[in-house]
């Protein structure tokens, strides 16, 4: 229990995991409305969507709009996802977000064969362009992640030297050139963790690379999602992924099955009743995904949201005494 | 990580925690089906309902015929919960049941006064009585358990030091009817409990009795269900209470938002995936979840049900090569 962190900071990532997967239509106002709600909760980062293209991803074909509608609320960070140089070219057009590089591997070759035609080893040269890319821009580069980290749809279960290995390669590569990676994020793609695959991965990886501070982007498939964010906490992980109300999936999974990211009210709750600071506001946070059930119009995974906060409950026994 | 058992022995409470809420009639035909299905999944033990005021709980009227009409399968323990004498008469006219006695004490005197209209000390008086009622009938007392030993939503939390006071005066208890508590089930009632507090009572109860086996019993009102396993697992708990596709809710807990118990398939999922035997079939179990669906007329909360097997994923990428 050691190295269970004080403080704790979430990457909310509900409105790009929300609305890009969402198949019904979504006024852009709606959309705004819960980033906008979100901002006032506390949460320190939000994923606003992401700059793709409008044919494969109706859901965010109103990108610009969603960018330059919501309201910057000091003391967040707002961030987009991009695929290549015309979506980051938009995004800092936009002049509202917050860019920041990364470099990206995926451990599963047959993921990556399917879904980006690429092998291993071509996806890591791909990553040179990247680098390119973000410097073309004058962007600081000092992020890495892996996806697929702890299995695959595709090629089952990954070994924890693979992601070693592919480790081993990232920070060479960002050697290579004169990059220093700060921040890992090892990403469940596919819902393959269990909590003792969290605490082997995330424990290789802190013993071969002490110096890095590790993010886990975790998603609730198999119902694993808060008893893995509990193993990276007993780890020592700091930073999580989690989306509002556990809106979300993952289109390349290839089940209809896959579930969103990790719940964010649900981890705020855990982590504020082990006493462990998130900086979010647990009922605004409910309040927002209570939104995100109206604005989708139906009922959204999220538990805390129906089954209340402790500190509510406190609050009203302390009233009713 | 040295305490993880190897072995999980689960208690599937999901015939009685599902039918006891549902307000829909269910036929008793489906009700049995449903017990039968589970039968074949190498669960080695299955509540099967309760000896309930029909008034109170109608989903209960038909108790007599559900435990007529189910098959009983060698090496499958079938249970019954009873409130009372006329209860446990008829659970033993039944002859198949296997009727084990047990003492029980609530932690929290508010949920006590509110929902049995007695304080912590007459309800341990009122233990004197349920031994000699199981006395009479020659059945052995070798378990105990303690109600809402994580909080409560009338008086809050709950401190270790109660659970030990209230386990000191069970053992007393036991000592004066010269009984043995072999196994102790630590009930999380009203889905109060986190990792933590799972660590901090479950670990304050092996300090003082290390002899004890105990079991948890765990609702997933937050979201906490499988992280509180989890958390179980890690402090060497081997008996959880769990509940098919998730099925249940708590009638005394004062609020709608109330879930079920940890859902069974999802719990045998982690400890399958963590090598800890449980002797279920997953795949087996992940019909029982669906059928349950299809019995209750509606979604279930169970997540693996969904998200589908691992080992499902594996036979099938082993297929393709």
């Amino acid at each position: 229990m050691s190295d269970m962190p004080k403080t704790v900071r979430i990457n909310e990532e509900g409105p790009r995991e929300g609305f890009q997967i969402e198949k019904s239509p979504i006024a852009t106002a709606r959309k705004i409305e819960l980033i906008d709600a979100l901002s006032r909760t506390g949460l320190q980062q939000i994923q606003v969507g992401s700059y793709v293209n409008p044919k494969a991803v109706p859901g965010m074909a109103d990108i610009d709009d969603i960018v330059a509608g919501f309201e910057r609320v000091s003391g967040v960070r707002y961030t987009a996802l991009w695929l290549n140089d015309k979506g980051l070219q938009r995004a800092i057009a936009s002049g509202r977000l917050d860019i920041r590089g990364s470099i990206s591997l995926t451990a599963s070759e047959k993921f990556l064969l399917r879904n980006q035609n690429r092998t291993l080893a071509e996806n890591l040269d791909a990553q040179h362009g990247t680098i390119a890319m973000y410097k073309q821009h004058g962007i600081a580069v000092d992020r890495a992640g892996i996806m697929a980290a702890f299995g695959c749809n595709f090629e089952g279960d990954i070994a924890v030297a693979r992601i070693l290995d592919l480790l081993a390669q990232l920070m060479d590569l960002a050697a290579q050139h004169e990059l220093k990676i700060k921040t890992l994020s090892l990403a469940d793609t596919m819902a393959w963790a269990t909590p003792l695959s969290i605490r082997r991965v995330v424990g290789a990886v802190r013993e071969r690379y002490p110096e890095l501070e590790l993010s886990l982007h975790l998603h609730d498939t198999r119902g694993m999602g808060i008893a893995n964010a509990y193993a990276g906490l007993e780890m020592g992980v700091a930073i999580f992924d989690a989306a509002v109300a556990g809106l979300g999936g993952c289109p390349f999974a290839g089940h209809s099955g896959a579930a969103g990211n990790v719940c964010t009210e649900d981890l705020v709750l855990m982590c504020e009743e082990m006493g462990i600071d998130t900086g979010v506001d647990l009922d605004a946070l409910i309040g927002c995904a209570r939104l995100a059930e109206d604005i989708f119009g139906k009922a959204l995974p999220g538990s805390v949201m129906k089954g209340g906060s402790l500190k509510g409950l406190r609050h009203k026994i302390a009233a009713a005494a």
